[in-house]
């Protein structure tokens, strides 16, 4: 039988807030067995970029990343948010490490060739290091990743950190039990965005289309749910879409 | 026969430039065997807080850190210097991972005590998990590390990166025959700061001693010297002091 692995991916405004992501950290800490933490930030990365007079571009909900906001997201991303949600797991008795995608070459990218939309220094996965990230599971130490990943050539990218969620869960999906969680501020998908109590309790792929082509799911919530998706596909257990607060309960979204 | 262990800390105008750093890296990958890189920024630093209207004030080489230059320091030294350096050596087929203090507990410190100068969020080294590293490095790792440490109570800490080297060194005596070399912008300790090639080729205890009383040696030359004789005093083989063009060759200061 195998191990379980429960990576937690925690994104929105909840990272914004030292009290919500405390409490998500705790939840964390309660989960047993092997675990991974994905971490987002992006809304602090927009407040430090603004500070130093950077413009914050997003298109489709995705971040344009030339090399001054490269080393805006490196610094937040890696540095400030990983380091601080780091120090907290280990004072909680979390035997937490942080990382991005270039440390042991756990994530490699290639940066997203320019169409119709020039990205930036921005990564799409071409694969992941499961060894890596084995050898320090074994270790007994806890991943933090953030949203920075290489192209293996010295080259610095900016990836989506609900794509490294759902990239590391199918990678990991063949020596472990993998439940994947998306946690961020809203109760789950919803259908009604207006009404928190509305939300879709399961949900299969053919759903997702549906909802999709009736513009139920929208924005943020598309790449999200393929996510979730291309991860169940790749044999990940169960992928679920929930408030921060309510990691470690049965609530949410699972897709199927 | 203990296994070799180089450790290498690159500080001063050298991560500040590119093409010095890249040439460091480069030698840096050429040494043979098990090693670790110590990474500073703090000019770096210095820059980044002015952009922001935050003054750096430093006391005896010391940088006072308070809360919002600790933030600045874990975005430069732990996000942009670490995973810029990571990248860069992967890319030349090095295994890096590029750590804080507080990743697997590896550097637990203390908040200096408030005396004469309340130098704010500063931690002097406690304890090194020596465990943690070897088991990186048995895996095959090369750590990079920063000097962000923690106070393993959640309390993120700004360490000098020369102390960092030093004590890394020392806890890890027992287990490697280490080597640590201190690189920087001058040649080594030198007899007349006006002249490069006036360096002191070996220097012991007694000597370092006597150059302070008589003002040979002065400024931040004093604790990186202090730094260099508690390693050797802890048991490390041999410490350099050199220019980071020479990393690899034998030139520089040799502590004994």
């Amino acid at each position: 039988m195998k191990k379980t692995l429960n990576i937690v991916k925690v994104g929105g405004s909840v990272v914004e807030n030292d009290e919500s992501l405390n409490t998500l950290l705790g939840a964390f800490c309660s989960i047993k067995g092997n675990k991974i933490l994905v971490t987002g930030g992006g809304k602090i990365a927009t407040s430090l970029a603004a500070e130093l007079g950077i413009p914050s571009v997003m298109i489709e909900g995705r971040r344009i990343t030339d090399e001054p906001m490269l080393r805006i997201v490196t610094m937040v991303y890696a540095g400030l948010v990983s380091k601080y949600v780091v120090a907290e797991l280990q004072a909680k008795g979390v035997n937490a490490i942080g990382l991005c995608g270039a440390d042991m070459n756990i994530i490699n990218c290639v940066k997203r060739p320019v169409g119709r939309i020039d990205y930036g220094f921005v990564g799409d996965v071409k694969n992941v290091n499961a060894t890596a990230l084995r050898t320090l599971i074994d270790a007994g130490a806890v991943p933090v990743l953030c949203p920075i990943t290489h192209d293996g050539l010295g080259q610095l990218l900016n990836t989506n950190a609900d794509t490294i969620a759902s990239s590391i869960a199918s990678a990991l999906a063949a020596d472990y039990d993998v439940t994947l969680t998306y946690c961020f501020e809203k109760n789950g998908v919803l259908l009604d965005p207006d009404d928190p109590t509305s939300v879709i309790r399961e949900m299969r792929k053919a759903d997702f289309e549906r909802y999709r082509d009736e513009e139920i799911v929208s924005g943020g919530m598309i790449p999200k749910l393929e996510n979730a998706f291309n991860a169940i596909e790749a044999g990940v257990n169960k992928v679920v879409i929930t408030n921060a607060q309510n990691l470690g309960t049965d609530s949410g979204t699972e897709c199927l």
